[in-house]
């Protein structure tokens, strides 16, 4: 069964809330962490930070280009919760319709789950995201689906 | 993605501490699940087992035989979270190897995934678990096992 370290980890909605903004909206910066609708302090958004860095789940990394800046990312452990998060969209989706994803979004995952989670993680390790950036995973989708690839 | 509810419902330790009694160790009773090694205080277990049936997870209902006991199971919504359970139990298993389930039950879970998840969803629906009870799942899959089934 899930034991106790995962139930800490996966256990604590900020956390879910850090995760759930790198993999869908391509977020990266504590000030973009900041912004999140939901409202997370930054005392808060600080610690669980913190705490996903010790538990090997995000790495800290200097930007690219402006070294000044610091950016976060999921590490193998990190990226390996994705089949998890897409399966709690689907979750909230049942039940929960009003809160959820695009349905476009979901009926893409149900119709291949494995072909999505693998594309999602590609995505993510890239730098990318489900909804957001250049490549992001969704307007790919649907642009494969209008092409009918 | 996952929204502001689901994060509240699944991103809280202690509601998942619950949620994974009942699957893997067929509790039911306020009695057994504040017996959890992880040690609930009583004030956020009562307040856990409210928000739950709040947010339509767990039902209340008296005992079969004796009436003046109470006991908890999970709705149909409930029952739809045993696949990220299982998922988190593999997730574990993979990062956290030292605070994970039998490593039996782990790979019975990846040698198919989707049979497992349907024999426990069945299981824990009639009042059963996976590590708990005559019908126990894992010790039928360890059975069938050794009978080739």
């Amino acid at each position: 069964m899930p034991g106790k370290l995962v139930l800490e980890t996966f256990g604590d909605s900020w956390s879910l809330l850090i995760i759930r903004d790198i993999v869908y909206f391509g977020k990266k910066t504590f000030g973009e962490f900041s912004e999140s609708e939901e409202g997370i302090a930054s005392n808060i958004l600080a610690n669980r930070l913190a705490r996903l860095q010790q538990k090997g789940i995000l790495v800290k990394k200097a930007h690219h280009s402006d070294k000044r800046k610091v950016v976060y990312s999921l590490t193998e452990k990190g990226l390996d919760l994705i089949p998890i998060l897409l399966e709690l969209a689907g979750w909230g989706a049942r039940h929960d319709p009003q809160t959820s994803a695009p349905k476009g979004w979901i009926d893409m995952v149900n119709a291949d789950e494995q072909k999505v989670t693998r594309l999602v993680r590609e995505t993510v390790q890239n730098g990318g995201s489900v909804f957001v950036g250049p490549d992001n995973v969704f307007s790919w989708l649907s642009q494969a689906q209008i092409e009918g690839k």
